[in-house]
């Protein structure tokens, strides 16, 4: 695998890998500010391209010495740092694979990952100290060494062992390295699920996928078309990095920012006071949330302390965005862009995203607010997303009959590791399944509605639970809202919704379905039939450890929740 | 090859395809106009993205019931139009080879290359009809049949036959095709090279070069750093399609420009008045021109008559641009960039080419002037480009020496047909062998000096003739110019300028070596011994089918021209 190709080899296959994406800053400005990290309020480190290279190169060298070799899983369990971004780049690059560990799992299923992954090391920091601690006991038999991810010259007082100084371990080596020309299909990271419905499985991803991935993204980042109302594109992409490394490698891009030669702005942990630090300090212009952290953006009293004017690109995903929540935040940003999209931990990111056509740019924004609220477009010709029924053909483009979305294309995983059984139930017929309801409209875009599972099957329709719950957050006195369906004798299943006011918001369960009445019967959007016959005002509706909705919960307390809940209608 | 791939080759291998190019206007923008042929004055053809995909897929069972099988090779000659491109679309993606005949060979060179490719189809159309009767009884054992391209009913009165009317040929097929799912390692073209050394050489590439090609090609011309005095980047390219398609496919247009969902202006046979008709008509907004063109366009009597001010993207290459022509074009065209760059045959086109870094974007104009008159920056990390010295070590990055080119990457072409010979001196220890003459500068940017053969070899030093030529040619009388080496006793070599002067200009030899001692030497571009020691003032200067100057003719009637010469200096 690692024999250097020549000729005929590179003539047609001149491999595609992530080794590469380093080279094109490298190349044009290695002399430019590349990795920033906000240690704490005022302490910054920063890296030129060149120089975190050569911390790369000495941390592969590092990665030797410690036994790793090609195909070795090395975990990090970390903050958004460089040295983060440094163990994930020289791990790949050497042929290892990255295995970034979701530290927001239970300790049970982290210990699963470990043991299921086979780290042979695990990088952690003065953050995830304590989790490891709680985890040594069950994971020290099979994990060979442990490197402290700090500045400190010393190590921490701990029992976990054995461990070494990421400073000390780097120090005395080459600071150049002479990556290997891998075979592109070399896995180079493996993230596991969330494991909502079981033990976590993981996603295996190649060099080519990535790199793949990467090109495609940057193309139709930049390709994307241009509203007259639009900031002007920036030439270079300064972009402060919240999203969590181990999650779906933070969306992609640290594998995109650096092909695209973008200054990328480490926070550490999250805070609103960190962040707006490190946008007006280092001037950023780009940067992405997930809900949650623009809600603690938005109720940071001091925010008007900080001048974020240079943040001219800003998307949201991950999770729906509560009306409310939007239309503060479009008034403290705008240029804003709410940008609802599609995909998990086996898909990558960037599979279906909400954007606009050309044709569309000069419209309204009203009208322009009714496309982005659907899921968007694959990213064809790189995706081909396809929804089929359950013989398999295309479901018409209607915007209405719902099937099962499936997908192919260059960076749908390419299995569940040591998992063939469930990988051989996803990948069916040249086609990954996602278990996820949608229906295509005639122009194309796509909307997800549901798990396919969690859809109510009401008489001989399916109510999609998804749009229930995205029409009932339009309303400014709701917060939150979750649909189930509830088993029935004569329907099958009827619609329960479970709704969490706005606080202070004197309303009733009646209130509610009148809302979705108007705003969804008569507005053409859902059917009578489609209104919740239940409806439960809750103080907090169950959720998974990434903050979406736990419905597998809810269906366990059924009958709690039931016993909260008013029959609107019959 | 053609069996369909489904898990585990789909989830780490979906192929890259030429057809996977056509699906993203096919699914955005279907009912858009896609290309617009301009049959004559006045008179357009124009097709959606629908209907052209239609009419290749009729096409496609049109080749399919003349017998073309996978792997067959299919050639057209014929001018810029709908048919040419249809014909290079259903050719490559039901897995035939494309081959674009260069119809500016000589006669014996066009007979080569269709007997060596071994063409089982040939497209030609009523521009081509007379050169394929003249080639007619040296090929019709060969080639198994004739299409003729046209709408006309009628097949025109010629005794080339089996003779099929494309119309016809497609009239009642079907308008879908089941495209196959390939392997990427498939040929899609070949190209023949100009032959000034020998015979045509046939350069063959693959559905992945092409695809990978087109992507990174297009995620470069979008995120280019933007001056602030650029026009604003349209939604959509508008491009006329001048460079013909048989000339490495026109450098790529047809295909990024599919994947960028542009409409395509077709000009049939380029001429100056068509030019601004489709301009002005389609309010096209990007051309490419050689620089024969864009004189044709600038010599055109009544250019005032025509509204060319939509046209904002510009590019110019192929070869040098007389500067006295580059001033005049960029009175007229504000917005024109004249890249210079670097591509063979063999190497696509977008290898190395002319542009700016970011922190250029402020520069003034004649600082910019001085950077893209360097061949440029390698397209990294798609293409690694090194300049090596005769052991194969990178030469120090001084701007001064001089190795040769050798390239890798993702489109260099796989090898020549049915030459594994020259393949093989080409393709070297995983280096293709450009046999071009280059230094380097310390930010990287890469100056081709000359083919390696052409190098004048004075003393111990290496005198690059581009340099010298390109240096003559900014003199504002001088409008071509070009050098050879003349054997010497004492020196090996000496050089010798043959001029060209602009019409009228009263210069004598003296003035063109004035010129270079105060623009070169005093200015420390060249050394003073690069000067020439001969000028000759010439009324025309040799030059090949492609317009480039011959200087193995020059070479050949060395003592002719030596006769025609001053000796200028000792």
């Amino acid at each position: 695998m690692n024999e250097p190709p020549t000729y005929p080899e590179f003539s047609k296959h001149y491999p595609l890998l992530v080794k590469s994406l380093m080279k094109r800053p490298l190349y044009l400005y290695p002399d430019d500010v590349a990795l920033v990290y906000r240690h704490e309020a005022g302490k910054y480190s920063r890296f030129t391209w060149r120089q975190w290279h050569a911390r790369t190169c000495q941390l592969a060298h590092g990665l030797k010495a410690l036994g790793v070799v090609a195909g070795d899983r090395v975990a990090t369990m970390a903050l958004n740092h460089h040295w983060h971004m440094e163990a994930i780049y020289a791990t790949i690059c050497i042929g290892a694979v990255s295995h970034p560990i979701n530290v927001r799992l239970s300790l049970d299923h982290m210990a699963h990952t470990i043991t299921h992954a086979e780290d042979k090391i695990i990088f952690f920091d003065r953050d995830t100290l304590p989790l490891v601690e709680a985890l040594f006991d069950r994971i020290k038999r099979h994990v060979r060494a442990f490197v402290y991810m700090s500045d400190a010259a010393a190590l921490p007082a701990t029992r976990v062992t054995p461990l070494y100084a990421y400073e000390a371990l780097v120090a005395d080596q080459p600071q150049s390295f002479d990556w290997p020309d891998l075979n592109e299909d070399t896995h180079a990271v493996l993230y596991y699920t969330t494991g909502t419905t079981g033990l976590p499985k993981g996603a295996l991803y190649t060099h080519r996928q990535i790199y793949l991935h990467s090109l495609h993204v940057s193309l139709f980042l930049h390709s994307a078309p241009h509203r007259p109302t639009d900031p002007p594109r920036p030439n270079q992409m300064i972009t402060v990095l919240n999203i969590p490394l181990f999650h779906i490698h933070a969306w992609g891009s640290p594998f995109f920012s650096v092909l695209m030669c973008a200054r990328i702005l480490l926070p550490g942990r999250f805070t609103a006071e960190g962040f707006c630090e490190l946008v007006q300090t280092e001037k950023a212009n780009a940067t992405m949330f997930v809900p949650t952290m623009l809600a603690m953006i938005l109720e940071y009293q001091e925010i008007d302390r900080w001048d974020l004017s240079s943040l001219t690109m800003i998307n949201v995903g991950g999770g729906a965005l509560p009306l409310g929540l939007k239309r503060k935040a479009e008034k403290r940003f705008p240029y804003m862009r709410v940008g609802s999209g599609y995909g998990m931990t086996e898909t990558y990111d960037g599979v279906i995203s909400a954007h606009i056509k050309r044709e569309m740019v000069d419209w309204p924004q009203e009208q322009i607010d009714q496309v982005m609220v659907k899921t968007g477009l694959p990213y064809v010709p790189a995706i081909d997303a396809r929804v089929v029924d359950e013989a398999g053909h295309e479901v018409p483009r209607d915007d209405e009959t719902i099937g099962q979305i499936v997908l192919r294309g260059h960076w749908i995983m390419e299995q569940y590791f040591k998992d063939p059984q469930r990988t051989a139930e996803a990948w069916r017929d040249g086609w990954f399944h996602t278990g996820d309801a949608a229906k295509v409209g005639p122009d194309g875009y796509i909307t997800i509605v549901d798990r396919i599972t969690d859809v109510i099957r009401c008489g001989s329709e399916m109510v999609p639970t998804v749009l229930l719950e995205n029409l009932t957050c339009n309303a400014d006195f709701v917060l939150e809202a979750m649909c189930v369906g509830v088993p029935d004798e004569k329907w099958g299943e009827i619609p329960m919704a479970l709704v969490k006011l706005m606080p202070g918001a004197k309303k009733t369960e009646e209130d509610v379905l009148d809302f979705l009445r108007q705003e969804g019967v008569d507005k053409g959007k859902i059917t009578k039939w489609m209104l919740p016959v239940y409806v439960a005002l809750v103080d907090e509706i169950p959720k998974t450890s990434v903050g979406k909705y736990n419905k597998r919960e809810v269906r366990k307390q059924l009958d709690r929740f039931l016993g909260m809940a008013k029959r609107v209608r019959m």
